[in-house]
């Protein structure tokens, strides 16, 4: 195991006794005590808050090694000084590191350099240098990926802590929040907040349903920021209604009529619309009428629970219990998002029930919010910080969608979701009007929100593919001027559901706006990363909510890196970086020459290399039902594949040294199609017999992570290294010939006449390893994302137009 | 989704008004209720145990539709009647069941009958039938497999009772145990154990670690039983000392000294070994002294913690904080499992801390255990079972071993676990000796630990495979006359790790024990079943153990069936049936001819077919790494795979109606090996290009099942019909070839000269389809389980001599 820590406060030994004597590792009766290994011995009896008895707790020194020939039991007996070797002996084994698998008891210092863990020099402890060296072991992640700290939390260290006065709550140590909240004590209550909206067209305002979870303490005057998140899936999803909606992909692609189409013709403009009366407030309450069972949690919600932080979830309109059509990622859902905070900072109104006739106000809570989750729920986040409502401190949007365009649509083509062939803006508003799950609600409201679904489809345009005023709307992009949120992104370098454009663009905006951004990119696809054993995500979180709702002066935005990312070529690696490609200081450029990339530099000659996107029939079935044989038969360089004829593959030199690929490709060259209209897909390989990282994370241990003590768990995972592969993509791009230069401009192009295209791949941040080779496949139908029409297109490139360049970055020593 | 539903107890109205009385769905206000609408309304808004307002309550009313034209809220404003189409209208609704997808507002009924949920037939209800009707409701599955009780449990409907008088608990309903002890206080203690052993030889008796959790209605005054799994896993696993100590399967089978072995000469008998003196107790105290954070859990005990049952785990000797060393499957290992139901019943003392100063009671329990658990769990239950221990009311074991030898053995030969190639007993204790996770522990016990697994080693003799005495102490089978528990055994018909000969020669057995005993066979491999969307597990368990263990009059013995099978055809299909083969009245006959099974009588001519086990070096190769690779070569019947000549293939005809495949089938004939030693393998194939079930149950919704209210989770699952498979593999069988008559008597075979040979194969309850046609493969070396020498061995079988007999039922209709 490789530890990666990045939420340890730099903290000084004053501070840091401080810290033990508040959270009651020092201890009064502990004066009294005149040897350092006596306070040692007083630390580790802390350690096992499971004894009660001077026996028991024996029992469990006699379990641990201090030295390659004493047990600790033994060696406290004895013992006249601490030195480091006895301390981080024991130390590992508190991790959960085993001696003579995991470490060497002659030579624990060695390990925890291998380890990567943090740890203080002295040879020999004095009483205050103990206590430092203590303090940093509790900050220190074991063999699970949890400190020491949580660990001791896990066993019920923090459960004294329960009945301390509110006066004394949140506990914050090392700068982050403890887990001093009895999460079986917390309080579940259903609110229902009125939005400024009618989406449903009854006269009334859309009501929207409120699930909270909050400490107890609460009760007792103490005041808690408030993680929300908006997850439309949160009621329930109608699983048959979205695969009812969903779109047939086997359909041919069709010449656009050309246009002359500008920004403004398809800029969204935002009107007022005409919006019923809020109800009137006559009765207020502090007490809600309305309860639940189990919430959908989230795992990071969970773990804040209990740490002194309320949670909030909405499904927003159209879900169960609430008023309202689902939209798919409009204004209104945007300001149905919002309503929620608002509420939460005391500027609308909610009730305790759906008739609107006693209000009640979120009087318990510091007013300080954050937004939470992953996918549709962190592009929900997004949505609500670029409208700058206040209130909202900061957002954790993991792998979420900046523009919905950029989701469903790419260069004037249809582009699904990889996995999602067939999906599209009206399929998943069908999937999470969750109201149609209630039957008595629905049969009142289907009616309309078919209209609505209609309305969705037609507006979509999966005629054309092009960008218009629909697709203007849910683009976030353009208002990311507004936000006053600081951001922490998350988002998967294989995420190819919501593909990495989503978060590059949000990223490469933010630069100029005046909040804290930070950026974690990992090696997985459209995953959360809160259990993964080889990074300190949850105490990174941690760090950066204690400060952002809490205000500790715990110096978050320093500590944590501007953009972290996974390394792609080893397991558990992760390195800071100041930026993702914007301080990229060269580029790799190459040109084509037969079946070759060559620098571009290299003199090439002038002929024209041809594909034909047709496939023979049953060849193309088996694709349909066989997406990764396709994908891997694209790739194959072998000639016997039926695919080699079907595309255009480009290899380069064999790299002479590591290069750090970076941003966006580009991809720019001269084309000509058989046909008044056509498209092209790119692929960009790293070529090269390596092991790589798995796919998604694997388990190492099944509920493994406590979120506190007794209370919600989730599973261990890491990325490992698998078995070897001969080639992995690392990114694609796809464009419609007719949007060579906008997605919302379409042009005429003729039958095989030459013209010129330029493409930016979705962005990369991928180490090519010395001596891999890159690989640019060209070709035109992407079985897995685009529609596939089986069409006789023929396509023409001239080999010596074609340019591919890619940002570099100057590797830092490894 | 089909039901099948098995623990409803038959109630009459009378009682089952008493019922509804005592969980207040029936209140002493509803007197006043002068129409059965009102009645209705009132039962109704006991399911909304999360609304507490009357306008919320509305709402909820709103969401559900009672006729197609009129949501219940509707209704109810203008009802007079309340008649079935209505009542099971909501009520389907109420079980999760969605109209017009799962089924019509037009034809409730219809949806009751093709689902199997129970109904009543009233079309209009008076105050009693509809009381009726409403218990039968609350006792029927919903489309997540919970009753719609354990919906309204999981929503809180039975926090209220959790301050109700310990006296008024447990709380049974419908003969089942119910969930109203609150699991947010729960008491967690820790024991120690003194077991009458000495198996570390340190002259003092083994003390064993106890994890105890019980209701807190047990502080005052509540004698509750004890659900206890005995788990060598549940204080860690060693996981390199048991890959370290791995058997390399690469190995050539070789000659056994040809014996004269009796049964006699091979019997294990007890000896009385010398014993320590069982400490002194001079203070015992009520009260224990340590506690603990999160045991290894097992969700049917978790379910049971919420319904007045006390759980204990223990991981016996040999594991972190107990004495002794592990010994996998000695009698060592039953007195040391014993020994805690010992405790339990006041046989034996147990203390506070492992200095044994402090003696502790098991004043809390009723004395009333039942064992649970799967695998090596199972096996110990089934262990502790033929002990006949006082207080040992029940177990049930699943996936059990009742033999070791036929775990890891099989006819004379090594045989391992599915999936566990080169696993055997020493590598077993090796793994489950966790007290070497424990450095200072291990510094001291890891020396005679060692000792102890190379006895292990020798004396479980993987040279020869041979039953000896070492395996006659490891089978359980010899001592099934002792059991005084009721049983029920849980086991895959597809378990290849535990394999099905297991459970059936326990179950054979146990026909003449005076117990009851209870049978259930899945589809699945070596799963757990409690989490099944299509069966009522769980709460056939609940009304087991509440008869067992709280001598509750429910019927619980003549309700669940002697034996329930799930069908192999169909998805969510279970039939009970009075026994497994026993009751079989007649048989399929076949010999074979030229790649034929043919029926019995049929005229064959005289030849003999010859196959050769060594494989090219690099096949073989190949196969090591893809043990799939290899069972798909084996089967197919396509004359280019290149195991065709390395097994026999014979297929019958066609079946001709379907057939009920049950017991154990039995290959018979003449065999001649070009050496003096030799094995045969068999398989039994279902050719037949079919969809059939998945291997595993597959994942419906995460987390679906609370077991309580706010408590542990379950995800749901169920077996799916998967896409169509030309073949199925139904059982095997392995015999050394010196090994023809008993296993442990080794005979001498003559190079090439042709010797009878006669073996069962694993035991089967297997439905063949019309259509389909049985095939029996003869070969040599099982990749997956045998010793893979690669040899140069030949065999041939004299055709004419080859017989397969299968036991055959008659089919119910299905």
């Amino acid at each position: 195991m490789k530890n990666n820590q990045f939420a340890i406060v730099p903290t000084d030994s004053e501070a840091a006794i401080a810290e033990l004597t508040k959270t009651h590792f020092i201890t009064a009766d502990m004066d009294t005590l005149t040897t350092v290994p006596a306070v040692y011995r007083a630390l580790l009896a802390k350690s096992f808050p499971e004894v009660h008895s001077e026996a028991g707790l024996k029992h469990k020194f006699a379990n641990l090694m201090a030295t390659s020939q004493q047990t600790l039991a033994e060696w406290l007996d004895t013992a006249h000084i601490v030195n480091n070797q006895v301390f981080y002996n024991v130390g590992l084994q508190l991790l959960g590191f085993l001696p003579g698998q995991d470490f060497d008891l002659a030579d624990p210092l060695l390990a925890m350099r291998d380890i990567h863990l943090p740890m203080v020099g002295e040879s020999a402890f004095d009483r205050e240098s103990l206590y430092y060296a203590w303090y940093l072991l509790l900050n220190t992640r074991g063999v699970q990926g949890q400190t020491l700290i949580e660990l001791l939390t896990t066993r019920g260290f923090f459960a004294p802590f329960y009945q301390a006065d509110s006066a004394q709550k949140p506990l914050f140590f090392n700068g982050k929040a403890q887990a001093v909240f009895d999460t079986d004590k917390l309080i579940r209550e259903v609110v229902y907040v009125e939005a400024p909206l009618d989406t449903d067209d009854d006269g009334q305002r859309d009501l929207l349903k409120v699930e909270i979870l909050r400490p107890a303490e609460t009760n007792h005057g103490l005041k808690v920021p408030v993680l929300y998140t908006a997850s439309p899936y949160n009621q329930g999803i109608d699983d048959q209604a979205g695969k009812a909606q969903m779109h047939n992909v086997d359909v041919p692609l069709t010449a656009k009529t050309p246009d002359d189409n500008t920004y403004a013709d398809v800029e969204f403009k935002a009107t007022t619309p005409k919006l019923p009366a809020a109800r009137s407030v006559d009765e207020t309450t502090t007490e809600a009428e309305e309860s639940f069972g189990r919430e959908r949690s989230y795992t990071l919600n969970d773990y804040f629970l209990a740490r002194g932080f309320a949670v909030v979830y909405a499904a927003g309109i159209g879900s169960v219990d609430s008023d309202g059509l689902a939209p798919t990622g409009d204004e209104d859902e945007t300001t149905s998002t919002i309503a929620i905070i608002e509420w939460l900072t005391g500027k609308r109104h909610a009730f305790t029930t759906r008739d609107g006739d006693v209000a009640i106000k979120a009087w318990w809570t510091n007013g300080s919010v954050a937004m939470t989750g992953r996918s549709y729920l962190g592009t929900l986040a997004t949505a609500a910080a670029t409208t700058g409502v206040d209130g909202l401190k900061t957002i954790i949007s993991e792998a979420a969608i900046s523009s919905w365009y950029d989701y469903y649509r790419d260069n004037g083509l249809v582009v699904a979701p990889d996995t999602f062939q067939g999906e599209d803006t009206d399929v998943l508003a069908a999937e999470v009007f969750s109201r149609s799950l209630k039957a008595g609600d629905a049969h009142h409201i289907q009616g309309k929100f078919n209209q609505k679904l209609a309305e969705l489809t037609a507006d979509q345009d999966r005629e054309t593919g092009s960008y218009n005023r629909f697709w203007d709307e849910r683009n976030y992009l353009k208002n990311v001027d507004k936000i006053k949120a600081d951001i922490v992104m998350v988002h998967g370098l294989n995420d190819w559901n919501v593909k990495p454009r989503n978060v590059a663009n949000l990223w490469d905006k933010l630069q100029d706006v005046p909040v804290a951004k930070k950026l974690i990119l990992h090696q997985g696809q459209h995953i959360y990363i809160n259990n993964l054993q080889s990074l300190d995500f949850t105490d990174m979180m941690n760090l950066w909510l204690s400060h952002e709702l809490y205000d500790l002066d715990n110096h978050a935005e320093a500590l944590l890196p501007n953009v972290l990312v996974q390394d792609n070529t080893a397991a558990e690696t992760w390195t800071a970086h100041d930026n993702w490609w914007e301080d990229a200081d060269k580029s790799l450029d190459f040109k084509v020459q037969y079946k070759e990339l060559v620098p571009a530099d290299h003199p090439v000659d002038q002929r024209a290399a041809h594909f034909t996107d047709k496939l023979p029939d049953k060849l193309f079935a088996h694709y349909q039902q066989h997406l990764n044989d396709w994908q891997n038969d694209l790739l194959s360089e072998d000639k016997t594949n039926p695919l080699y004829n079907h595309r255009l593959l480009f290899k380069s030199w064999q790299a002479p040294a590591d290069q750090l690929l970076v941003g966006r490709p580009q991809v720019s060259g001269t084309v000509a199609v058989n046909q008044n209209f056509g498209m092209l897909s790119f692929m960009l390989i790293d070529f090269g017999l390596a092991q790589r990282l798995t796919v998604s994370p694997q388990l190492i241990a099944s509920k493994a992570l406590d979120l506190g003590y007794h209370w919600r768990e989730d599973d261990l995972k890491d990325f490992k290294l698998a078995p070897a592969t001969p080639f992995k993509m690392i990114t694609k791009g796809h464009l419609n010939l007719q949007n060579r230069h906008e997605p919302w401009h379409a042009e005429a192009i003729q039958p095989n006449q030459f013209n010129d295209f330029s493409v930016e791949l979705q962005p990369i941040f991928h180490r090519l390893l010395a001596g891999h080779q890159l690989g640019l496949v060209i070709y035109a139908t992407d079985m897995k994302m685009t529609v596939r029409g089986n069409q006789d297109l023929q396509y023409s490139l001239n080999l010596n137009d074609i340019k591919l360049r890619i940002p570099l970055k100057t590797l830092k020593a490894k």
